[in-house]
């Protein structure tokens, strides 16, 4: 039965990992939707939706096994309580990577507004947030967690600076408006998907050190002191 | 054991219910500080934090010692499991309310751009959102969970409609652009809010009737036809 048991953890752990590289995979589409300006790649993004919920709830569905019939112990089940959240996660990352796929539909019935450069480079560092942060609880690796918790500000960075740039357009021609608040929500998508990572990443950090790294929230959260109108 | 289990249980449910009543007051707070232009509100809600962290802490805790001690079965299982899923998103929406309550601090330092009526009742939905989504976890009430999710849609549209109103502010003077922009991520805040409360909904219905309502978050998420300006 232990051995049974070590197999369907290695079962678990599979889904995490196939889950999360299908969001993985779904947000790049989105992004490449919409700099390659390919509907076609927003439609693989819309129709792969029913794979994450399906993941989520097979993960659910797995971790609620487990814990009714093998009564694991301490750290396992800690393992699979946190399984059970960090599905819901990547659920939602996936519900975010669906809603810039929506996005870039809107967006591609209008000319470009300007050349996409910054929204990639932040979609590639909120990707690789997610990958990390499974990393890290697949490996039980607190320091990556660590890791992808303060790249969480980068992300807000760059969220901060395409907005700002974005309103000198929405500024100086009405007629950029629409264009500009659809990229400017996908920034804020992909800004949202980071922080679900870094959602992970606290979780990882419970699960290994036993320090709750929420209580530092405060700290975390607070805007800049001189971002008081950027976007939080 | 069994009446001890069944005590636990209440325990549990009364943690909950706990945590929820204090993040509703956070929201109620940051909302009252921005409207009736006060710091000391402001304050309470950051010095608040950590009760609702610690809450959530106590939760997981709780649960994960009924799980590891229980044995729990089948609907016990879920309720537990649940229950820690709902801390972590009552979590979320206290870090919400700090977010509010730091934009108002931000705020109260300028004059007000205008009057708030919108924000204040939007707030109000928000917070009863939350409200019935616990009672419909408490109570398992499947009615109840669809209503909350329903409700949803309400609080998007006073999102956009807050958006657009800020908007011609900011087009018609840019000197209004910083404090519209905070009341903007304020609204945001508030619909960010609904969305947990949501979840927290889907995943009543999910324990109630066993359907899994994230099934339809294409049809959920999807922007109206014509709002592809408008925020996501």
């Amino acid at each position: 039965m232990d051995r049974l048991f070590d197999e369907e953890l290695i079962e678990l752990r599979r889904k995490l990992l196939h889950m999360a590289a299908h969001v993985e995979e779904a947000i790049t589409l989105a992004v490449r939707s919409l700099k390659e300006r390919k509907e076609s790649l927003a439609h693989e993004v819309l129709s792969g939706e029913a794979i994450t919920n399906a993941a989520d709830i097979a993960i659910d569905e797995l971790a609620l096994r487990l814990l009714a019939l093998r009564q694991p112990m301490a750290s396992d089940l800690r393992f699979i309580t946190s399984a059970m959240k960090i599905g819901s996660d990547l659920e939602r990352i996936g519900d975010l990577a669906v809603n810039i796929a929506q996005r870039s539909l809107t967006l591609l019935q209008s000319p470009l507004l300007k050349p996409l450069l910054d929204i990639p480079e932040m979609s590639a560092l909120a990707q690789r947030m997610v990958r990390d942060a499974i990393k890290a609880f697949i490996d039980r690796d607190e320091a990556l967690a660590r890791d992808v918790c303060k790249r969480d500000d980068i992300v807000d960075h760059y969220n901060d600076q395409i907005f700002r740039e974005l309103l000198t357009y929405m500024l100086a021609d009405p007629a950029t408006i629409s264009r500009a608040m659809d990229l400017i929500l996908v920034s804020r998508n992909l800004e949202r998907i980071a922080d679900h990572a870094t959602n992970i990443g606290e979780d990882v950090i419970y699960i290994v050190s036993g320090k709750n790294i929420k209580h530092h929230a405060e700290e975390k959260d607070k805007p800049a002191p001189n971002s008081g109108s950027g976007p939080a």
